[in-house]
């Protein structure tokens, strides 16, 4: 039912998804910045760039959720296809077919960016959207899976739901905020602290190292639900670096003290794709 | 208490509300981007073309409200309009009460929508106002409706519920961004999706074939959560095929280009009404 | 601890408060349309009519509001201001105190309409806010007041929260949105859904014909739940005919097609004020 | 586990906070209304002093949750950064570590603070988003912190949640209307009231009389939750005092009935900033 590479692998897909984009976000951040320095020929580039950075990122997701969808079925111990074992009378595996599921969304989340991103046949906003709901069906999911589970099996994972619905707020509210700097930093911050706590919940279930917890002491949950905090606290030390470095970087510090900041703060990355 | 056809009929409501709402916003948004083209007669044409539909729209939810009501009421096992039942002491058929109400709401709605958009007698906006209370409301009833049933049972009501709720969200948020295309297609999608769960209800409760399903198996549980993402991923489809096609059909694509991409998103039905 | 005119008479204010509300606010909106028709002198005086009745209904509320807490206190049973009965160590009559603690928010709020009406000491929006808190407590204490009584008296009880919680968070929203016309009626209709609810929870728990509900009987709740429906129907209904007559009474219906409907939506109380 | 000193002691830190909040917005709010009336040069003074203000406040904050970690670790029976206890296998003064990380999350916001008023290198909305996070962890780990204790020790606490998460609520609106004198008030009346609600707990949980509260006595709850709304009714009052005290002193009467209310409501602290 679970394994610590089964909760490794979406960790790392997380943990690097979490990563590009907080890096992208503070890019196009230090980029904005810099708009009034540069010509026009400038700025066109950068719009070009942002707009195949979008497109690859709408790629990796999809090819990454389709060969997800396919390990999950076609490896070892996976269901093949098969929803259900008649000679048994019961459901073929449906943690398989839930994880499936889950890419499903996640891999449609991509193709939407990509058809937002390389024609004009859907509004901008739509691939937040998709976004969200994916966020939301992830959470959706695991909600009712932890049904019959031990204590601190179960409180993991309801940690787990916390960063994951959140992602889905966050998503759903840049619909309406697009471009708000603080919410994809937030949602890249949250998608860090949703890898590293796989890892952390494939470390406590199924230590590669033998050690078994205790899952019924309380003071287990006590450590887990600080734990929980470190790694936002650690999540938000990375994105913060990120952004702090590509900033000062790029923009010479003498002049940015002209600028007001309320009037940066407003502009956002719509306004140069 | 239930049976096959009682959750078939408002299902095929649903589904036909939800296909209307997706093919209506998906072809004024097609008509916005080719409002540039359009000469002024053109435009007054399809302003007037949509209070028309809006007033067909809010003529038929009226109607078979209406028809619902009394259908619930004097149909073979009906109450007949009876309350209580003096003789033993009890409410007399509450579930067909209970139908009533609901479809009393939404034929409030519908009335609402044509006193607003055949007179001026009433803000625009209270047309997604009373649709909102009218999900709620469904919802509400159907959240106290479940007492002492079966674990599937209440578990398939319950998934309804997630749907419509977030129609009665998504209605309520329309209030305030009216003309949001995300929004309008979102509610689109959430009535396909109760529609679908209607049917799908009716098959597992009351199947047709007449095998039944084992309503304390937790693997048939977590079956049905997975199935419930999956007519999700059916009518997300379903509204983006809509939408892409009526965008393809009508616009030349060369002419896009020369758009931003902000401007025609923020662009909504009231400005063409 | 509870009787049948401990439930009519909050009843009754809040009724009266809803019905004032509706009717304020549908004449406000009526005004609003007629403005692009009357003189400067008009105008002007239509402002002072409006702080006028604020003032009145601030002075009202806070009135009454301290006339409630002397009731609670000094009527027959009341505590008298003692808090602790020493001689026996138990708090006295704690449901007085309570009632009178939701009086005092009341009349917090009620003060501070008068403060932000009649001197410019504070901004206009703190009116909403202490309304907002005021209804948020009243829900408040009457979630902590339900341990232990009967299944029917607790549902009666939760069902009025879903109406008081409701004027909360709509009171809220108007810090933000004031002067939006949707809410200030949603606000009128929840007020006289609470009042009715209030003479309604007084018929069933004490009743004066002295029938007796069967408390443990979930068709009664089935059937209660339902009747709060039917209550916002009536409540709806109120306001609607309140609105559509203040409306129809004062425009020439010719003029009206001519303005567009968004426009008019738009304007707000505070635009006159 | 607590004592009365452990209850106090941050109790008179928020006490401090929501004064210095209260006080410091009321006086900007006074400020925004005599900008009219000054010159240019009283402008940029007075635009310099409210960043000195905030480089204060974010200094303060730093400091004082250092010392607050450095305490919670090695004072008399600290863990002295011990987290597991080899010898007998379990983990080490988990309180201590709790508290820790709560002061950890406050000294991040104070950081951020710092960084966002002396530096351009971030937005400036990030001050309100950490601390938002801050509130929000505070609640996040009582939450999970209350498990096998006394029913009114975990009334009390839960009572502590609501003015917690509303302050976390209100700092993340914040983010979106920045400069909102409501919300910064309203921000500052929640934290006296976590303040003086800390010293409440001290004194019913450890009384420094000795005096012992019936912990399973439900007329206790029902006290206490209504001590609880005379708490916030308190801290209402004392912020309304500073407000009305610092506008009435500084604005000539006669001038500010010429200005229409709305437009002063709307001028931000960011305006001057």
């Amino acid at each position: 039912m679970g394994s610590f590479k089964g909760h490794a692998l979406p960790g790392s897909f997380f943990l690097i998804a979490g990563l590009w984009w907080a890096g992208k976000y503070s890019l196009w951040y230090a980029t904005l910045r810099n708009k009034s320095l540069g010509s026009t020929s400038t700025r066109l580039a950068s719009r070009s760039t942002q707009r195949r950075l979008e497109v690859i990122e709408g790629s990796v997701t999809l090819f990454f959720s389709v060969v997800g969808m396919l390990a999950e079925q076609f490896v070892a111990d996976g269901p093949r296809l098969h929803l259900y074992d008649y000679s048994e009378h019961h459901w073929d595996r449906l943690h398989n077919w839930q994880h499936s599921t889950m890419y499903l969304f996640f891999g449609l989340a991509g193709a939407m960016s990509l058809i937002v991103h390389t024609t004009d046949a859907a509004p901008l906003a739509l691939d937040r959207l998709m976004l969200a709901i994916a966020f939301f069906i992830e959470g959706f999911l695991f909600l009712y899976h932890l049904h019959g589970r031990a204590m601190l099996d179960v409180h993991v994972h309801q940690l787990l739901l916390f960063c994951v619905f959140g992602e889905a707020m966050v998503s759903f509210l840049e619909v309406f905020h697009r471009g708000n700097m603080l919410l994809e930093l937030l949602r890249a911050s949250l998608t860090i602290l949703q890898g590293s706590w796989f890892w952390q919940i494939g470390f406590v279930l199924y230590s590669p190292s033998g050690a078994e917890w205790d899952q019924k002491d309380h003071n287990n949950m006590m450590f887990i639900t600080m734990c929980y905090c470190w790694h936002l606290v650690f999540s938000l030390l990375i994105v913060s670096v990120l952004v702090v470095r590509s900033r000062l970087k790029r923009t010479p510090p003498m002049e940015m003290g002209l600028l007001k900041p309320r009037e940066r703060q407003q502009e956002s990355e719509d306004e140069i794709l």
